[in-house]
């Protein structure tokens, strides 16, 4: 168990929109990714391989390792839109788990959670990811494909395709205001590796 | 697989609102309980053990047997508010799963599942249920204690405790307007059948 939950959430909220998706256009050397924390119009840009440090510098974002590990999202109470991040570092790659409580219809609150590789598009097709949740006597298990970070968070949100918590769901949950999430990340199976060959 | 989507499925809709819960009310002889199928307002009123020959024969409830089953829920298009209906029959008793589309936002509709136990809230306390999507590389999967038809399927769905689908989502784990959902039923630990006792 980590409290992981970054100050920098607070800052979406009280500029009360998202910061827009800005990652296709910013990049003019195809070398360099724009800053992939979804909490900020940040200006960095760099390569790949030192996003990790940026994000942990910059935005304080912390890193947990192993296979299987459980995050504390603390505050679930806390007015949309909020977003809990973390990092999860396994299989020689780093993950980015974004929890994003958010009114997609008016007055109704609801929890979207996604894993994003930190690296390419085929590099994450190589990758299941398992979000779990589990109390009260109910579990739910949500098992995908990561997208990559330079894809946008915001459209995977927005189209739904990721774990979808109602509020009353994310309080049957929740304990203490907190909702622990189950996360584990695995290779895809053979066939999915030789396809990309 | 079974194509098991009743035709009575079309008269809720036609209707236009979705029966009122009046289990409750309606029951003067404890042991008598009114019809459970939730497409209608049936006014038959039975004991426990005829609800299921009651379904079948009026309501032309289709019935599974098996530990594991999949139920392919059609016509997936249909406007809200729709039900599809199925029994499980399994360790001896009687399951009714409901899928339903309805609108909680409006223009927005959604799918919710549940199972219920054609038994009693304390011999529903016996089992779990899980539902499982499966399709596109997404698994979706919810456990959870089913319960009573003596309870009201309605505040199972207005509460959100079941599991709930967006329509993306929906069409993600959709072939063909067809979704495939994966039912398992098991019995508790021995401590839940210990608490009863």
């Amino acid at each position: 168990y980590a409290p992981t939950r970054c100050a920098a959430a607070q800052t979406s909220a009280e500029q009360g929109v998202l910061p827009p998706c800005h990652h296709h256009e910013a990049v003019h050397d195809p070398q360099l990714v724009p800053c992939t924390c979804p909490l900020y119009s940040c200006p960095w840009e760099g390569h790949l391989e030192v996003v990790v440090s940026h994000l942990r510098q910059t935005h304080c974002i912390n890193i947990l390792q192993g296979a299987e590990i459980v995050f504390l999202a603390t505050d679930m109470h806390l007015p949309a839109p909020t977003d809990w991040i973390i990092m999860h570092s396994c299989l020689g790659h780093q993950f980015l788990l974004v929890l994003r409580k958010q009114e997609k219809y008016e007055g109704h609150p609801q929890f979207f959670a996604t894993m994003m590789l930190i690296g390419t598009p085929t590099q994450a097709d190589n990758f299941t990811y398992r979000l779990e949740l589990n109390r009260n006597q109910r579990r739910l298990k949500w098992e995908a494909t990561p997208r990559s970070v330079l894809e946008c968070v915001d459209s995977v949100i927005s189209d739904g395709d990721c774990l979808v918590l109602n509020t009353s769901l994310a309080q049957l949950f929740s304990d203490n205001g907190s909702l622990a999430i189950g996360i584990a990340i695995t290779t895809s199976k053979v066939h999915n590796a030789e396809a990309e060959m």
